[in-house]
This record gives structure tokens, C-alpha cells and sequence, in this order.
């Protein structure tokens, strides 16, 4: 809405056009705000809502450690939900391809439902590659500043290539999937994060378990256990 | 992925393949199934995940009912989150404008979000106009049958656009805004949906807490405010 049109419409109406606004394509919108806000919910749920972006390669056990940290805030009654990039992509983002631009899209995509969901009073999870710094800076930027708790799965690109879950290296590797992360695109790993999860120490390898029960005491030291 | 790269990569690897799928323009992706489920969920919260879809004019009361119906499910301890469409835009669907095909992008993925709440548990009530029938149904068709309880908000034109809530009807008769839902575009009536609320019988008004109630009425029949 430019200036002038926005002097016609206030000529117009003489109201209620302060209050609505512009965002990126998006016009004449106005903010509805609620009664019942995140903290009362919170209330409800004895928890505090907020995002745990796992962030990692392929292969790095991103899905094993969301399930099992799901599991075990779940046995102490805590709500919880995962985001898995993999499953965001068979409903929300079942239009976007891997391309550079699509990608990042997925990522914000994502970001604003953990947001969304964050604010409903979940705990939730989310567990996709996000190999690009500032995607998961924009994420970030969403929440309030302590909402957003990165993971940062730090296994070596060998570990990972050699597990090779879904067989993807070796199609990579084989030239029939571009662009795959770690071979021919980067990962940027987090700069500075929350919690650093290195699932190989020497030869030990950590459980998920252990992984699950690391955030866990992240999230019961900062409060997120309680309302 | 076509049959003869399907092949290639079936030598190549001789597993996991079939387990990969495509959707849309996602490919090379494979579903994660957490042992944590949403009957899981419900347990903790004494609650079905559902979503309650508030259709209806713009000024018909959605956002009103939608806080009024929070608020009394809140005062009973139940989980409820409001996805509103103007809220949404501001966030996950500030890429997208008000054409055709965008609006319809718009209900698309608030169809999906609502799908990812009810399925955390959470009731989860979507105010949006969404004046075309196929769009709530391709809403309705992403949950289990009796998850998506479609509420019509039958307000006669004349009386939304007597109140005007947003100044949006003045704008739309002045041409201001073009393809104004009932004036320039058009509302389809819900064929069959599960609630009714007519704000006005005769000369009197609905309040929006008889309106929620009789939505809690249709929870409580339906099993949905125990697990």
C-alpha cells in the first residue's frame, strides 16, 4: 500500500487503517490477538514451549536422536512434536524441489510452523540437514532469543558416508543426485550453538540415549521442564 | 524418479529404494516413523487433536468465536491453538498475495499446519474465510474423516458488510480492493459441514460464547475433550 493510496482509503474510512498492514505480499491485514496467550497454555502443558533444531549431514542420526529425545521428555509427560525435514516434505512442502532456492524456502517454511507450534506450547523438535548458516540464523530470528535451542550433530562426513542409511552418498558419489551435502554442496557447520553432540569420541560411539539425556539436562537447567 | 533411474539405482544399491519416495517435487525422500504417536500424545493431554474450521464472510465473527471458543476450552483445561489467516500471513504465508492461485496456496498450507497441530494433539481452530468449497475439502481430505469439524459462520452479506469491522467492504465497493469476497467474489456455502452457528435469528444476535458453546457441545458429544 503506497502513500497516496493509503491517504485516499484514510479519507475513506478516517479509521482502522493504521491498523492494518503490509507484509512482504501480503496487504490489508490486521493482527488478531487473543486472550489466551503462549504463557497460559504453558500453564496447562508444565512445560515451556520452544524450538531444538538438530542440525547435521546425512546420515549423522538427526531422526534417531529426535525420536529418542521425544521419547524420553514423553515419559516424563512432556508434549512434544518432530519436524523431520524428510516428512514436512510429503505435506507442507510437497511443492518444493532440492534446488538451492527451494531448499531454503523448506527451511523457512519449517522454521515458521516450529514457531507456530513453539507458541502453542510444544516442545518441538526438528530434524533436517540445514547445512547453510544464515537459514538457520533466519529460523533463529523468529523465536525470542531463548526459544531457539541448535544441536549440532557433529559426526565426521566419513561416519556418515560409510552408514549411509538410505543409500544416499553412494547415488551421490554415483553423480545421480547433485548438489548432496557434504560431497558436492557444504555444510556449514553452527558457528555458535546451543549443544554440540559429537556421537564419536575416540572409538566410543554416544547412544542416542546418552544424545537424548544431554538436551534434556540443557532444557531442565534453563527451565523449559516447568511452566 | 522414472523406472529406468529407478532401476539404475535398485543395481546400484539393492536397498532402501523402494523405501524412498516422490511427492510433488520432493524426491529421494523417506518417511520416519517415530514410536511416539498421536494417541500418545492425547493421553497426556486428556484431549483429541482435531481441527475445528471456522469458514464465513469477512466480518462475520470468526475471530471472535475462534477466541471465544480458545477461552472456554482454556478454562477447561484443554489445549487449543487459533490459526488465523491474517496472523498467517504475517509469518509462514507472507511470500503470497491475494490472487487466486495464492489464496488457494494460503488454505493449502494452513490446511497442512492444522494437519501437523492435530496431529501433536492440539485442537487446533483455523479462522480464515476460505470461500471455495474444493479448498475446505482439500483441507478435510489431508485428516482422518471425523478429525475436520467444519463450522459455517452463516452471516448474511448485508449484515457483515454493515459492520464492517476492518473497513474492507468500504474499500471493496469503492474498488479498492478487487475480488473482495461477496462482492466481486464469490462465497460458497458449505455443502455439508458439521456445525452451523447463525449469528442472527430474527432480530436477535448469537453471542459468541452461546456460538462457542454450542461447538463444545459437539467436542464433548464427539469424545473429543477426553483422550
Amino acid at each position: 500500500m503506497n502513500l497516496i493510496h493509503l491517504s485516499l482509503i484514510t479519507l475513506l474510512l478516517g479509521k482502522n487503517v493504521r491498523d492494518l498492514s503490509t507484509n512482504g505480499n501480503s496487504t490489508n491485514i490486521l493482527w488478531h490477538e487473543c486472550p489466551i496467550q503462549k504463557h497460559d497454555r504453558q500453564k496447562i502443558l508444565q512445560q515451556k514451549g520452544c524450538v531444538i533444531w538438530i542440525t547435521g549431514l546425512s546420515g549423522s542420526g538427526k531422526s534417531t536422536i529426535a525420536c529418542a529425545l521425544s521419547r524420553s521428555l514423553h515419559s516424563r509427560g512432556k508434549l512434544t512434536y518432530i519436524l523431520d525435514g524428510d516428512n514436512i516434505r510429503h505435506g507442507l512442502n510437497r511443492d518444493l524441489s532440492f534446488r538451492a532456492e527451494d531448499r531454503s524456502e523448506n527451511i523457512r517454511r519449517i522454521g515458521e510452523v516450529a514457531k507456530l507450534l513453539a507458541d502453542a506450547g510444544v516442545i518441538c523438535i526438528t530434524s533436517l540437514i540445514s547445512p547453510y548458516q544464515k537459514d538457520r540464523d533466519a529460523c533463529r530470528a523468529l523465536l525470542p532469543k531463548e526459544d531457539f535451542i541448535e544441536v549440532f550433530l557433529d559426526v565426521p562426513l566419513a561416519v556418515c558416508e560409510a552408514r549411509d542409511p538410505k543409500g544416499l552418498y553412494k547415488l551421490a558419489r554415483a553423480g545421480m543426485i547433485k548438489g548432496f551435502t557434504g560431497i558436492d554442496d557444504p555444510y556449514e557447520p553452527p558457528c555458535s550453538c546451543e549443544i554440540v553432540l559429537q556421537q564419536i569420541k575416540g572409538s566410543e560411539c554416544m547412544s542416542p540415549n546418552n544424545a537424548a539425556e544431554k538436551v534434556i539436562s540443557y532444557l531442565e537447567k534453563n527451565g523449559y521442564l516447568r511452566a
